[in-house]
């Protein structure tokens, strides 16, 4: 592969490759930028830049693993990190101008981990306001004039653009998947509580994750490996032992997976291109997939993520509203607003229904089905750089805390990527992974 | 001792007599039933008793011990069970004409794990209505004109009388600490989730406490070591070793203690009987206390208490008052009308409070001081029927989730005893009472 090309490596592929010394993380990242320097100027994915940094801690990787010393799996890897994890050598701005300037004393988690696999943080990606939906300056690599939808916009973006082979996000309501699947590219929403949130900007601690984006399943595997377990400042992970995603996501499945297409009571938010890619897909996986209906309380999930995720949210940015709402975008304010209102009987009420609810899709899977089969977004990313799109083929996932992940498996009308959605039980994160393999490889068989 | 004072015998007594086959179950309940022909008509601490049934429990741990099976701690000994506990044999009707009749399918955590100790119910102590304000009918056993105290009146009477020497009530305020001192007996709230609530009436997950009496500090390490621990049903309790209480109640510290008398910002409540009391105690412990002002956060603790315990009252007696609330006390209605109000910001204020205001009591512990000694209620029982007497000194403690136990070590002018508070560290249950045996001891020495 030629110097140029390294850009375009797996994060897989490349962390071999600088394993055995076929390849330097210098060049690699010097690939990176270049391909930045190229694309960015229209994509505008980035934050927070600063390559020649980059290029000294590839020069560093590149003289530790010479040294001989143990290496990460990530060892030299770039990674991209949306602008909402604290990170103590590069500033973290959450999108908002209330925070220019700020460089936070500690990395969070997510980013100490990356760095103890080795990784380099090439820099912060673009977030929409707050992580919710006004929304950044990044547009869809595809075309310049549609959404790369977000919040997790510059992530998305990048990775999609070949700037970077993995990044990280977060998902609230559907801040990964959308972007994902409006850039063409895996993304990865894990089971609430599995990957560490501490040191990442708080909108609601019931409903935030950490969502990981990347080209290859494979790659979200690795990197999902790296990340997820317990962490004392996060009060939603639990100890348990380490998960082998990568391993997982390799197996062959022991049977051939079942899947349950839910159209979910959303459905008629789905556009004729989704419509149509959906009907193929089913036609494609023949006695692979079942449709199923929801129970008529999945319906309420809408209104009691809303009730939390608003109230939630006004609790969290309290003190930006009271000292600095003029800084704030209308839509955030509005919402903060909403959110002082919510009760806090309405607000518990939406929190003690989380548990039933995932209980209820247990059943599902524990009696025939591998995953949840279900849109990404209502169709291709949107016309237009004013919103992110629509997070609803999200809500209810993201509400119950279950795995998710997008594959850019669909295409528009217009050429337009559309993802295909794979939901899966709660805490059944590494299975979910090998399910989209075989779903992907079956498709790519059928075609 | 004559079998008609078998009934003023501790629970750790009775337990080793029966082990011992000196004493049977039966003559042990055949004494705690006549106690209660003599004294309960006055009293009134009975929400439901069978004597028969009683007897006929009795009898079968007799023969249980006589065949030679192994028995457990508090084999054939009879506790008192406030009437908000499931219990499957007997019913549970929560001081509710709502509940009249009600005879739930399983037992509680609670008393699943005293019967699995080999103990027997004697019978369901009368609760104020749901454990609030509103008073049962149960009186002071020291003057039958003033209250037990609330919310667990009848298990706090009960023990006091000599009706049974073991009892288990709840705290979501004051409702253990308050009647125990009021009643002049041992009352104990351990650090919230030490005792699993599964079963019992939930009013409020945050507050909700189980709470033990007994008439002696080695009888309520008995029972706490026998009830504490992990249970998967109550998402508050953790898994964790056993805790010694027994072996670290009858240990002795291994430096004298050292207490800090904290006033609370609420000291103007206390009466002249508790201001002189706590006078003579501070001068009786010497160099062994030291006065404490608390920090100015905690006097926010109080209106914090109050938005968890009304919004969460609300959401939980949302059925009651819904479809019943016609029979619900005017006082309790109010109370879940205010929480009806409570906004979701507020509650959620006051909950991301707790953490930061317990990490600053331990400080305190690390620092310098064993034990926060503090009043248990503004004075002893006040007089009259209508109120169960005033939460308040309860309320931070409980607030922390911080273990606390009162002591009946003074006296009013009228005779009435007045509870001693002693509060630990979160988690450091056994230590407090440790503590509490040195503190009994050393007043017992300089009388």
């Amino acid at each position: 592969m030629a110097l140029e090309d390294l850009h375009r490596l797996s994060a897989a592929e490349a962390a071999r490759l600088i394993r055995e010394g076929a390849v330097t993380s210098e060049q690699l990242v010097a690939a990176c930028l270049d391909r930045i320097a190229e694309t960015d100027e229209q994509i505008q994915a980035w934050e927070f830049l600063d390559p020649d940094y980059a290029l000294a801690q590839a020069r560093a990787a590149d003289e530790l693993r010479l040294s001989g010393r143990a290496i990460g799996p990530l060892h030299g890897v770039p990674v991209a990190v949306k602008d909402i994890f604290d990170t103590a050598d590069m500033p973290t701005e959450r999108g908002s101008p209330l925070y220019a300037g700020r460089t936070p004393s500690r990395d969070s988690a997510v980013v100490a981990r990356l760095r103890a696999a080795g990784a380099l943080i090439l820099g912060k990606t673009v977030t929409t306001e707050f992580a919710f939906l006004t929304p950044g300056k990044t547009r869809n690599p595809h075309h310049p004039d549609h959404t790369p939808g977000g919040s997790s916009s510059g992530s998305a973006a990048a990775v999609a653009a070949g700037m970077v082979p993995l990044a990280v996000g977060s998902q609230t309501n559907g801040s990964t998947i959308r972007p994902a699947a409006f850039c063409g590219i895996v993304g990865f929403k894990p089971t609430h509580g599995l990957i560490p949130r501490s040191g990442m900007l708080q909108t609601s601690r019931t409903l935030d994750h950490v969502g990981l984006f990347a080209r290859t399943i494979d790659d979200i595997a690795l990197l999902a490996e790296e990340l997820a377990g317990y962490d004392e400042r996060d009060p939603d992970t639990r100890p348990r032992a380490r998960i082998p995603f990568s391993a997982a996501a390799a197996a062959e499945p022991p049977l051939p997976p079942m899947l349950a297409f839910v159209k979910t009571p959303i459905w008629e938010r789905a556009d004729d291109d989704t419509r149509a890619g959906f009907g193929e897909l089913i036609e494609a996986l023949g006695d692979r997939v079942e449709e199923v209906e929801l129970f008529p309380s999945a319906a309420e999930a809408w209104s009691w993520q809303r009730a939390i995720m608003e109230a939630e949210m006004a609790a969290n940015l309290e003190r930006e509203y009271d000292k600095g709402r003029d800084m704030l975008s209308e839509g955030l304010r509005r919402q903060i607003e909403r959110g002082r209102e919510v009760r806090a009987v309405d607000y518990q009420r939406a929190l003690s229904r989380i548990g039933p609810l995932s209980e209820s899709f247990a059943e599902l899977f524990e009696q025939r089905y591998d995953a949840i089969l279900t849109p990404a977004a209502p169709g291709a990313a949107p016309r237009g750089l004013d919103t992110t799109g629509d997070p609803s083929f999200c809500t209810l996932w993201t509400y119950c805390g279950m795995p998710a992940i997008s594959l850019p498996l669909l295409q528009a009308e217009n050429g337009l990527p559309i993802g295909v959605q794979l939901v899966g039980q709660r805490e059944a994160d590494a299975r979910l992974l090998r399910t989209a393999k075989w779903l992907a490889a079956k498709l790519a068989q059928s075609e």
